[in-house]
Formats: structure tokens, C-alpha cells, sequence
């Protein structure tokens, strides 16, 4: 049991340090780590595995809705980029520039893509001539660079891991029906998934995406109640495609506007996993998600028989497809615990003479470390119920955490004395002022729009801030 | 019938010009076209898709040897390329350097990644104390990017899609025996699921890889008779570990060098895909690897009945986990077939009222037309047996080709014949003197050295350039 310690003491306590926790937690998981190349996390095997199988159910949510996977290049020339005004605006700030190819300078120099709507608007401007070659439904699984200048694992930094979706539609309508079924996409993922709720609706228009006319946005609430944007899906109109002079003839053979939108989701949802669920003693991955989901712990391995009855259980697992691994290594029991826990394995299985002995076996849940008792012949039938039952009570704590830390404010001094007072999130009316949004931002030290949800509460009839005419209920909080 | 000729037509004749067909054939099969973005290519829905399946499998294949994937950055700082003499000798010219970030010039430019060595010993240089932290097998698919003047699709572009493994061990047996499994893994891969018949073998010293000790290739011939190196193994020794200073202490507490190896697989295989197999009406796919392996076209699908019938086998493919998708658009049959042809499709199923009638249906090969007629309830326990004997026989095809475009050679008159008058490969002695070897290059136009075969065959005694005692016996070709 020394061994257990030793490691959790490496682990700063939740509520004594939050951000201290955060980075704890994702190096000894060896989540990621950072590389020489400053600003760059290396995404290591326990971090990219979470990544790929995030990827494999988004992937087929994307594809069960028509959506193709294509890949475009990773550098933009210069003038492509320039093409959409405030998108450019957007971005030049942050992003990286090659001026070398070899040994020559070029002639136009080109950045590496933040994002890619200029590079797809370049491909669609040679393809579509006529309503024939519409709608475009693409997506790309990429990294994108931004030149920031501070760095948290998973949260912010320069390179990081995400998909984007770009489509291409005949009409508003089509475009904007688009747009609000991959933010359904992801509000299904990852609340079923990845067993965070979320706050979502609109951006306000100063929180909006560089070009996009809507900004829809799913918001989770982590442990120090601060908000992290997990996903955004963009209308743009037709901005984009008229920039790029991609119109189509329809069956007339009249010439038409197109409609875009472009979705996205990085790996900073990995972040949210760990502040979500995580606890002191590491990582806690909802089991849908989770690489491993079972980690059998043999007890007294050398004694005859152990290792055989665990093989025999590892193999009932694996064939109903329950990603599970046995821990047959020489170090202790006790040791073998502490890993499985820091690394977040939702479940594991002790099994030892005695267990074996009265045909029995222990399964701990990582979440609340609850204990269940099982004849080894029922686990078959009751692991799938275990790991979903996991799931729920995950998704349901986090909810419950969130629903007691949202609050309601009716004016400024309520606005104040809850940021002041409170960890989470403030709903409160406003009247759709730029000006009040960002006054409530500095009087309340952090608290910005997260977004307008599309359920809206009538708390009063004016705005929280200046008291006039209150146009939409807005939830503010701090974010990531 | 009017239609399919139209898009044939556009379609060089592939031994008219074998270059002008082969960009044909990507172009109409829409595969993949040039970005703005010079020298990089726009990876479209139907390329992507088969680097999609390429992926899907050797990841699976990777997995089932102990890989790990990771993702570490796409940028070098300059000093840590410069680690390894040789390896920045051969890459330097080559890379694109970012000189700036935002808006500011950086310390120190830094190179968008051509391979990852440096990176991966980056990592391993602070994980890396003890032989508990070895072996490390890690694999990443991403992208990489080397300058290049001139471009092909899927043959050479700026950017190009890869995986790029790299693994590190204890022991110098260990390592070699790791590139050797790689080795094979790709071999395996490439014949099986690609029907791709392969020579293969280590390259000669002058042909290896920038830092390597040893180079494993296997390269597949072109239906031009040209080579294509279509994947790498690269035993490292410790030079690389070494050089980064990545030592690890023994139980007895002594202090060793680590091994490396790499390995590679690009999207220039797609490429290989095509010109081992496509003919003059586009791509013909392997069924094991396509995107769709069945397009069932329904023939006056307006009569009742015909499109439910075609719903109906749909169905019963999709159960089997046949990817198979119906085309009941309204263009004619003709059309159908001929876009079924371009776009490679292993197997088209025709239905029409009369096939109904006789509850039939017909199956069309695309490798060789070959036609089937089955009664429709045999579908489910024929189609498996029907798209593995193409698999074979597709195999079988290629495979007599290349048997058929290999010419052994005793001295130079006779290398200068061959490559003259034929296509294909030469077997021949060498001395191993890269002066013969350059020799013998520029003497026949361009037949370099492939490989040295594993399976050694004593064709005479002396080199076929300088007529000194041979060494061993390698195989010639022009490459791409």
C-alpha cells in the first residue's frame, strides 16, 4: 500500500489547486507532455487513444448524416487567405508564416492553416457549376495552428487536433438546417458519450466566428464552474462562397448564391473530460469513450489457478467486445489499483484465490468507487449493465453539479455579488448592447456571454445592465 | 449507350500514353486535383476513402503487433533537426521553414516537419531512463512535407499523407527484428489487401535512408514497367538514440544505448493502386480495399417493382457488411455502368423486370467483365466467395506480369538491351561499388538499383558492370 500513496501524492488535491490538479492529473495519466517545439504538446499514447476513439463515433455520427471525409493542405498562400475580409481579420494575428521553401525565398509567402474555409472555398470554386454538384458535405480530420502565446495541455496551444466540417448548399434554408444538426451532432456526443450536459445556443455577436453570420455553441461547465466551449457550428451565408465567386446555375440556368457552414470540434474536449470527472486520485473516463474499460487485477498471481481464471474472464470480455486488459505485471496489487485509478479505467476486476474459491469475483467502479460482488458466470450478463449504469450516474452527477451552479441575477449588484461569491454560471436578461456585454465582462472580473440558449426564460423585462428593454436571456460565466 | 462513350472518351488510352492516362484516370475518377496552394493536392471524397480503408487496416494490423499511435507536432525548431548529421544532410534542402509567428520574426525558424525521427527522440530523450520504459512502439498518421519542384498526384506533391511508426528498444536483435516484422507487415498488407505483387529486399548503401544502417523496401511494378517504392523499414541502430543522448540502465544499474527503427507507407500507394490495376475505362479497385465494393444499378427502374427488388438485395449486402450502395439516380443505365468503370467499383449488380422475372440478377466484374448470372436468393453465400476469387484473380493478373517484366542480365551489353528494347525489372550481379552502380544507371537510361533481394539467386559469378566478384544479386528498374 506504500506504493498507492507514493503516486497520489504526486497528484496536487482538486480543491486545493485546481489548475495545479489539472496538470498533475495529465502527466501522470501521460496524457501528453510538452515538446521542444515551444507552444506544441506532444499528444502521447494514453492522451491520442481518448482522441481515436473519440474520432471513430464521431466519425459515424458524421457519416450516418451524408457527411465525406476529404483532405486539403495545411499551408494557405497568402492572397487565398486575404479573400474574405473579416476573416482575415480574424486570423493574420495568429497565424504562422513560411517564407522558405529549401533554400529560396519564396514569392508569396503562406500560412499554415488556422482553419481551412479559404482552402475549401478554393476547391468548391473549380467544382461547382450547377445545382447538379450540390450540396457539398465535407469534413476534415487535421491539426490547425495558432500562434498563441501561452499553453495548457489540451486547452490552448499552438498546434492543435481537431476535425472541420465545411458544406457547401443551394439554399439558406438547406445551409442554416445543416448548421443546426451538427451542433445537435455534438450536443448528442457528448452528452451520451462523453457524459457531459452542456449549456448551448447562439453566440452573441461579438463572440461570433470570423465571418459566420450564426455561431451555434455547446458550453460544459468544469469543477471550478468555469466554462469550456466544446463546439461550435457556423453559418455563414453565402459571405464565403460570393468572395470566392462560387455560384450555380440552377435548372433554368439562372446563377445563383451558394450557402455555407463549417463545424468544428478539438481536442480540447479532452480537457473537459478531465475537469468534468475527474477526481484527487486522476482521471475518471466515462466508459463509452474510455480506451480500456476493464483492467482485471489479478491477487496472488503466483498461486495456482489466478492467472488462468483471469485469462478466462479477459477472454468472456473481449468477446462481447468490452475493450478490458489484464494487469499481470510483478508489481503489487495495491500498486496495480493506483495506476488503473490514476489513469481513469472506468472499471476494474479483483480476483483472487478466495474469490475464485467461492466462484466469485469484485468489480470496483472508478467513479465512486462502489463495490459489486459478482459469480464469475454472471459477468457476461452484467457487464454491459455495469458500464452503462456507470455512464448515466457519471452524466447524471455532472448534471447535477451543473444545474446547482447556475444562478439568476435581476441587476448589477446581483451580477457582482455572485461572480464575486459563486464558482459557475449567471443567467441573466440583456438588451443585445455590445456595450453592456462588455461592461458586465469587467465589473463582474470574467464573466462573458457563453451563449443565448434557444430555450429562453423570461427572468425580467430589462436588461441586467442598463435597464433597458431586455432583448434575450443570455448565460454568462468564465471560460477557458 | 451514347453517354457511357462520352466518358471513356475522355480517357487517354493507356498504352497511347501511360502519363496521360494515369492523370485521367484521377481526374474523372475524381480522386484527387491540384490546390492553389502550389505543388500540394486537395485529397477529394473518393481518394480520400481509400486511404480511409488503407488506414483502417493497417491500423489494425499495427495494433495487433503492439503499436501504439501518438501525434507530436508538425514543426522542428531548427537546432533539433540539426541533431543528426546525416539525417540534415538529407533533409535540409528540402523543408520549409517558418520564419515567422503572428507578426513577429522568431529566434529561431523552425521547419514543418519532412519525417519525424527528431521529434519521436524529442520524446523518448525525457521519458527514457530504465529498460521498464522500453520497448516503445509508436506509430503516427499525419502529414509531412518536402519541398519538391515538380508534382504528380499521389506520386509527389509538396504535402502527402502518411503513417510514419517509430520504435525504440533495448537491444540491437530486438530492433532489427521489429523493422524485419514491419517489413513483412507491409508486405502482407500490400499483396493481400492491394493485389499488389511485390520484389523486395534492403537497399543498397546509397539508396538508403538519411541516418538508417538498413533500409527494407518492397516495390511493386508498374503496369509501364516502372517500379514504385511503396513502403520502408529502416533499421537505425543507436546512432539516433545517441545522438539526442537516450540512454537506459540495465537491472545491474549499468548505462546502454537504445535502437531504433522507423517505418513508412504513403498515399504514393494510391498510385500504385491505380497503375497495377486500372485499364482503359479508369480505376479498377481490389474488393478488398474499395471504398464500395458493389453498385447495384436497377435497369427502367421507373417499372414497379424493380426498385424495391434492387432495396431488397441492398439490404441483404449491407447485413454481410458488403459495402454496396444503389444507384437509382435518374441517369440512363449506360451512364451508370460507364461512371461504375471509371470510379473502379469491383462488382455492378444489374436488375431489371426481366431479370426479376426470372428472379435473376447479374453480376459484372469490372477487372475483367466477366458476367454472372445468379438466382437471386444465392446472392448472400455467393457474393463473399465472388469478390475473393476477383481478389485472387487480380492478384494473379498482376502477378503475371511482373514474372513476365523480369530479364536477368550477365553483363552490360545485355543490361543495355533489356533496357532499351523492354519494360520491367533486370536481375543482375554487382560487386557492390556504388561506382558501378551509378554506372549502370546512367549506361541503361535509368535502371537503378531496387533492391537486394532476401532470396539471393546466383546468376554468374562476376559484377555485370566491372566484371570484379559479385556480392550479391540485385534487381534494376526505373522508378517513379
Amino acid at each position: 500500500m506504500a506504493n498507492e500513496k507514493k503516486f497520489v501524492e504526486k497528484i496536487t488535491a482538486r480543491d486545493t489547486d485546481f489548475a495545479s490538479w489539472y496538470t498533475d492529473v495529465v502527466r501522470e495519466a501521460k496524457l501528453c507532455d510538452y515538446s521542444s517545439m515551444r507552444g506544441c504538446l506532444n499528444y502521447l499514447p494514453n492522451g491520442y487513444a481518448i482522441w481515436e476513439n473519440i474520432q471513430k463515433k464521431l466519425d459515424k455520427y458524421f457519416k450516418e448524416t451524408g457527411v465525406e471525409n476529404v483532405s486539403l493542405p495545411m499551408l494557405i498562400p497568402e492572397s487565398l487567405l486575404q479573400k474574405e475580409k473579416d476573416h482575415i481579420a480574424g486570423f493574420a494575428p495568429e497565424v504562422a508564416w513560411v517564407t522558405k521553401g529549401g533554400n529560396e525565398d519564396l514569392e508569396e509567402k503562406c500560412c499554415i492553416r488556422p482553419t481551412s474555409e479559404t482552402l475549401f472555398c478554393d476547391v468548391w470554386q473549380k467544382q461547382v457549376k450547377s445545382y447538379r454538384d450540390l450540396p457539398l458535405i465535407w469534413n476534415q480530420w487535421c491539426s490547425v495552428l495558432r500562434w498563441e502565446k501561452t499553453t495548457r495541455p489540451f486547452l490552448r496551444s499552438r498546434e492543435f487536433l481537431w476535425q472541420e466540417g465545411h458544406t457547401l448548399h443551394a439554399t439558406h434554408e438547406e445551409a442554416e438546417k445543416r448548421t443546426k444538426q451538427m451542433f445537435q451532432v455534438y450536443y448528442d456526443f457528448v452528452t451520451k458519450d462523453l457524459a457531459i450536459p452542456l449549456v448551448c445556443g447562439k453566440k452573441t455577436e461579438s463572440e461570433k466566428f470570423a465571418g459566420a453570420e450564426d455561431t451555434y455553441t455547446i458550453e460544459a461547465m468544469m469543477h471550478d464552474g468555469k466554462s469550456l466551449q466544446s463546439g461550435t457550428s457556423h453559418f455563414f451565408g453565402s459571405g464565403f462562397p460570393d468572395s470566392f465567386n462560387i455560384k450555380y446555375l440552377d435548372k433554368e440556368n439562372k446563377l445563383h448564391s451558394c450557402y455555407e457552414t463549417s463545424w468544428g470540434l478539438s481536442t480540447r474536449i479532452i480537457g473537459a473530460i478531465i475537469m468534468v470527472h475527474g477526481d484527487d486520485d486522476g482521471l475518471v473516463l466515462p466508459p463509452r469513450i474510455a480506451p480500456t474499460q476493464v483492467m482485471i487485477i489479478p491477487i496472488a498471481q503466483q498461486k495456482e489457478g489466478v492467472l488462468d481464471k483471469a485469462k478466462e474472464i479477459l477472454d468472456k470480455l473481449q468477446k462481447l467486445n468490452i475493450r478490458a486488459k489484464i494487469d499481470d505485471s510483478e508489481k503489487s496489487p495495491g500498486f496495480k489499483y493506483s495506476e488503473q485509478e490514476i489513469l481513469g479505467i472506468p472499471l476494474r476486476i479483483e480476483i483472487g484465490p478466495k474469490d475464485i474459491e467461492k466462484n466469485e469475483l469484485i468489480i470496483v467502479r472508478r467513479n465512486d468507487r462502489k463495490k459489486i460482488t459478482l459469480k464469475i458466470n454472471e459477468i457476461e450478463n452484467e457487464i454491459q449493465n455495469i458500464l452503462e449504469e456507470m455512464q448515466n450516474d457519471m452524466y447524471n452527477n455532472a448534471k447535477n453539479f451543473l444545474d446547482n451552479h447556475i444562478y439568476t441575477a435581476k441587476d448589477m449588484d446581483e451580477m457582482k455579488e455572485i461572480s464575486k461569491n459563486k464558482i459557475g454560471f449567471i443567467k441573466a436578461m440583456w438588451c443585445g448592447d455590445e456595450n453592456c456585454e462588455d461592461k458586465i465582462k469587467t465589473e463582474t472580473e470574467g464573466f462573458g456571454s457563453r451563449c443565448i440558449p434557444e430555450e429562453q426564460e423570461h427572468l425580467s423585462n430589462t436588461c441586467v445592465c442598463c435597464g433597458k428593454k431586455a432583448k434575450h436571456m443570455v448565460v454568462w460565466g468564465k471560460s477557458y
